[in-house]
């Protein structure tokens, strides 16, 4: 699959902040949902150099396609994995670019071609959680049903992230407190004073959040929406602490610095490496990703029932006293391991929906 | 045709600069080459909300569907405009949405299929040029014959725009000594200096502007750059000024203050209301619009050969002495009016290539 982006031309490139979009880009690349198997289109004469987006030793040994350099010709593949360039002098008119494309996407679409799904532990599974479009109802029904899978999944080994910056700073205790020792805990006051910094910066503060559909389903403010928000993360000891766009090397649970901007959150932890997403709506969305499957919980059993092809799960039942938490909990998991196996399709997958990845860049354009 | 756009969920839409995407947003829906049909497909819970998007009034009375309303139905047309809110109610699974969507859009299309092409007179053209992938050409061959060519259209009457802030930053002198009145020349200072401050909030400054290529290409830092880069607007007097995102309002030789990235670039022209746009390389790029033609001018000759069916406009003949500055800005204004008139396609429009719009944000994400 192709991701384009819009980041790299016209971008203040050695800012401070450029590192945010620069490492999002390369980690979504190297996401183990793409299967390891990377090449790069350039223009050539942008900011945003390949070997600065994949310095030599990003791209995993085993994928760099070294044997193949003598069939490529002289049409780029290097070091650092393989490269197009368009304005190198060999393209003569736009057909040739696509040549160039086509034959070194065909080594690597052979070797994607060979792999065989396998069974895997369920400690292999790297899941975000989101949600978007809250309501009052999303910490009291799908919020916590998904931080109860969320304890399931650590207890089994896997690695959880939530995220969200705006959506969790009001409850920064709750936090800190659930730190696995002191470092991560200094690690999450950094990523809050990082982020209220960046809000100053722009003349805004986290009174920003909440949208108008959030005071609509009954949420007043931002601390009452953190609150519903944390709960996601369920009451395992937080392990580690992500910037935003950083890759995740460690199991446990995870806090993955991000905007709380649905299409944001969700390129990030991407980038972070998810292979599965979770998603809790109150107010509705058709929300998904082309990189990873989505699992979409409703908060309330009206917009389950309304949305019943959009809703993978309804945990409105918790509401009205047809379900528990830890049923719903449960519920959730399997079908967890259900998607990841291959052996379900989300609402989102059956109905081929998904958004646009969307850069989080808080560096200048110039 | 649909314009999606990333912006308006999870956004700081009270920040100070958030004016910016929101009235980009907006002015690019009524760019004249849309027909002034417009119609809008919201979520319902986000910021971004469809009547602060459009408030009453901004969309022309002889577009809005009053008329319609009845046949319309529940399914959302108002004052703004009409609208589609995928969060109503009324909508009973994804199928439902779709269908209120297309309902909706019949009505516009049915008015739009009605439409005729019109003899219009030059002085109804609205040109925005701008220049990418620069080299040390671009100043002496293909910006030299642009200028030429502004000039000739503002003589015709028609309105042409040059923007790309950083890019005219060093010469600003050369622009406020040509302002039409001294609140012109104060409007261009005051977008320098909003632009410098932005700049400096983010840790950069303009010498982040120039890119890779444009150093292999000979141009070695950003007043070079700008040297041959405000020679695109010709000789006349400039008449006014747009922040980024406004709408023009004019005639006459009009600075559009954006960034110089290409793709942000000509996002803000089209929200200006450019019904055609110019766009020089000396490094070569694929670049082109889906909202308006773009017609593409190479600085030399080995780009205007290699790239024989992406450029269409070969200003190097200049430098080899073929043809005068004159000739290939006459070469230009000609084929403008034929691109115009819809006699002549542009090379872009053949292969169908063209950019995702990004919009400008200052604003922080939450």
């Amino acid at each position: 699959m192709s991701l384009g982006h819009t980041y790299g031309c016209g971008v203040a490139i050695d800012a401070p902040d450029a590192m945010v979009p620069i490492r999002t880009v390369r980690n979504i690349s190297l996401n183990p949902n793409f299967g390891g198997e990377v090449m790069m289109v350039s223009l050539g004469c942008e900011k945003l150099q390949p070997e600065r987006l994949m310095p030599p030793g990003t791209i995993p040994i085993a994928t760099t396609a070294a044997d193949d350099v003598a069939d490529i010709g002289d049409s780029g593949a290097d070091a650092n994995g393989d490269v197009v360039v368009l304005q190198d002098e060999e393209h003569v008119g736009f057909q040739s670019m696509i040549e160039s494309i086509m034959k070194m996407a065909e080594h690597h679409l052979s070797r994607l071609n060979n792999r065989r799904r396998e069974t895997c532990p369920a400690s292999d599974l790297v899941i975000g959680v989101q949600c978007g479009g809250s309501d009052a109802f999303s910490g009291l029904t799908a919020n916590p049903a998904v931080g109860f899978a969320t304890d399931l999944l650590v207890r089994a080994g896997a690695t959880v992230m939530f995220s969200e910056v705006t959506e969790v700073r009001d409850g920064v205790d709750q936090l800190t407190s659930r730190a696995a020792n002191p470092e991560v805990a200094a690690a999450i006051i950094r990523e809050m004073q990082w982020y209220d910094d960046y809000l100053k910066r722009g003349s805004a503060d986290r009174s920003a959040n909440t949208t108008p559909g959030n005071k609509k389903g009954g949420l007043s403010n931002i601390v009452e929406k953190a609150m519903g928000s944390i709960i996601k993360s369920g009451n395992s000891a937080i392990s580690g602490v992500l910037s935003p766009g950083e890759k995740v090397r460690q199991k446990g649970l995870i806090y993955a610095a991000t905007p709380a901007s649905d299409f944001i959150c969700g390129t990030l932890q991407v980038a972070a490496g998810i292979n599965l997403h979770v998603f809790t709506t109150g107010r509705g969305t058709p929300y998904s990703l082309a990189e990873v499957p989505v699992i979409k919980v409703a908060t309330r059993s009206d917009l389950a029932r309304r949305w019943h092809d959009l809703m993978d799960i309804n945990a409105g039942t918790i509401a009205t006293g047809e379900s528990s938490i830890e049923d719903v909990g449960w519920e959730l998991f399997r079908m967890m391991l259900e998607v990841a196996s291959g052996r379900r399709e989300t609402c989102a997958e059956k109905l081929q929906l998904h958004n646009a990845l969307v850069l989080f860049n808080p560096a200048p354009v110039t």
